[in-house]
């Protein structure tokens, strides 16, 4: 019997080829925004200052030190900038890192954000945030920090490189799949992961024979929004259990860890996850989905097995007690000590992923 | 290339068989609710007064004055009872008409709602409000109606008759078909209203041969949730112009002339809505989707011409220039005279729906 329960996220969406260009004004004045921080990294100044132009006078400042993980000295600099500057919106142009910056300015000051992504990280639309001090990172979940709109052109992600392009489509599938699962799942965000799943595939497969296409692009960053959607209100599981552990015992390539990782996971909750099953392989018109996942990271050059990263295999020891500790209680397969070793293992040398043993 | 904008709107829902029963007191918690006004029509009173036994001593005052339509004299003396009672909330229980009393509430007093639906009306998703004054209704749209929190409960919608169940279920299809190519289309809408179809078909197929069955009544109750949602953002179309044109000048049966008009119109938008056939097609498992809606139509005990509603063919050529001077733009087929004249015959008649001519 369907049970759920959903919190719909609030957020305006605008989405299209030159957008970034076109609209930027027409949404500043929906929002009311007349002075405006400017949060850029000094590689997208010039496309930053573009976009603004047909607003200069409205720039009140600028902001440019951005830094990966939010480093809370840089957070603080960043909100003091926005208060001496009597800001009322903080606009930011760029990836993840950029994004993550003003969603710290908006918990600390209350000020909306209006988000131009240039990648596919999808974290636009989640209200999760991200601070580093004295190198340990904090993370939280706050609805001040969704950005109140995000203008989504394809036209910006041209020149992201081939590889980072991938890597972030890998890691916005295994969004989609975990959403099935994840521990808020409901009808409305295993819906857009679905749909998710069938833009990235598209995107994904076409990238590297046309990377600087428009519909290459347009499906990658429309794929990356379904998946930062679905993830911002389903939420994640083992599989990204799995993968934050691994990364932090043995700094593993994130992207190429997920995509290895995630056909073994799906292989382990698939005989009592029919929903998730029904979904993927919908998604990706085939009844065989674990050999499609791994097909579709293996054309786009991801390697079969963690150990062609660098891993050790008796690292897999190491790290079940951890993932253990913080395995989901709902996971569709009850998580065991086995059950990981043996996603591990398989994984680990890359060979066919198998099911749960009963 | 894909171009949207996508308003999404916040609201939580919690939907399972018994929730009404064990999750209302929580769910007022969350709002900080303590002063409840009750609405509930004196048929659903039996039914409100033991979901509120846990917090009968919140409910501070009880309107059952619910008429069709919101009459203006009924939404003040609800607005009135609110004020006078000092409620933070209001709590609806019961159907569109009951739903729609509370939102006109939340329009004079800003206060919260908390919907409980009874039927398939999907309404208490939208942001759409409308009240009815000296015999003439007016709608609006404003977010302040959009209940916080909506409770579903397919067990509340046992005993809700099969005629009137498959009515709204038919109902909520159109609007499914209709979030395709209304004017605030969205991946997101139609990636729900897709969903929508296949759960609104499970429960329209299943309900005549277990009336009283949680499965069928949960399908509907999920189905019908859905395609409130894809309206909600996406609106409405064609389709709903011309129903609305021919319900208002021939006074027929809502949920039929829906039914019957619907394959007609998407057998004229198909060749120029790829998309939507795909997603129909999808939903219904089969490839030719005017006959797969027909027969659903067909099954549930639709006629198959508006003429075997009392219509007469001459109405035909009376409301051509009303549906033109209210048709969208943006249709996927241009509305032309001829072609509604070609959709409104075959409607009439119920004759096999043939697509636009060139």
């Amino acid at each position: 019997m369907t049970q759920f329960t959903y919190d719909g996220l609030p957020g305006r969406v605008v989405f299209g080829a030159g957008a970034a260009r076109t609209q930027l004004l027409t949404e500043l004045d929906l929002l009311g925004a007349r002075r405006v921080l400017l949060i850029a990294t000094d590689a997208e100044n010039g496309t930053a200052t573009q976009l603004c132009a047909p607003f200069a006078d409205r720039v009140v400042a600028t902001f440019s030190e951005v830094r990966p993980h939010v480093p809370a000295e840089v957070a603080e600099l960043a909100r003091k900038i926005a208060l001496d500057a009597d800001a009322d919106v903080v606009l930011s142009v760029g990836g993840g890192s950029t994004t993550g910056t003003a969603k710290i300015v908006a918990l600390t000051t209350g000020l909306p954000v209006l988000a131009v992504p240039t990648t596919y990280a999808g974290s636009e639309v989640t209200p999760v945030w991200g601070l580093t001090e004295r190198g340990r990172k904090t993370t939280g979940t706050d609805r001040r920090v969704l950005p109140k709109t995000v203008v989504y052109d394809p036209e910006l992600t041209l020149t992201l490189p081939v590889e980072l392009s991938v890597a972030s489509g890998l890691n916005a599938v295994a969004h989609c799949v975990e959403a099935f699962w994840a521990p808020r799942r409901s009808p409305v965000s295993s819906a857009v992961a679905e749909d998710g799943i069938r833009h990235l595939v598209n995107g994904l497969t076409t990238i590297a024979s046309t990377p600087t296409g428009l519909a290459s692009r347009g499906e990658l960053l429309l794929g990356a929004y379904l998946a930062g959607s679905a993830f911002a209100v389903a939420g994640s599981g083992l599989h990204h259990k799995i993968c934050h552990v691994l990364g932090g015992a043995f700094d593993l390539p994130h992207a190429h860890t997920h995509a290895i990782v995630l056909p073994y996971v799906l292989a382990y909750n698939a005989p009592n996850a029919g929903e998730a099953v029904g979904r993927i392989s919908r998604a990706l018109g085939r009844v065989d989905i674990v050999d499609g996942l791994r097909e579709l990271g293996g054309a786009v050059g991801v390697p079969a097995g963690l150990r062609e990263l660098g891993m050790d295999e008796s690292g897999v020891d190491d790290v079940i007690d951890d993932i253990l500790a913080i395995a989901p209680a709902d996971n569709p397969t009850r998580v065991t000590a086995e059950g990981l070793r043996a996603i591990l293992h398989g994984a680990w040398a890359g060979s066919h992923p198998v099911g749960p043993t009963a």
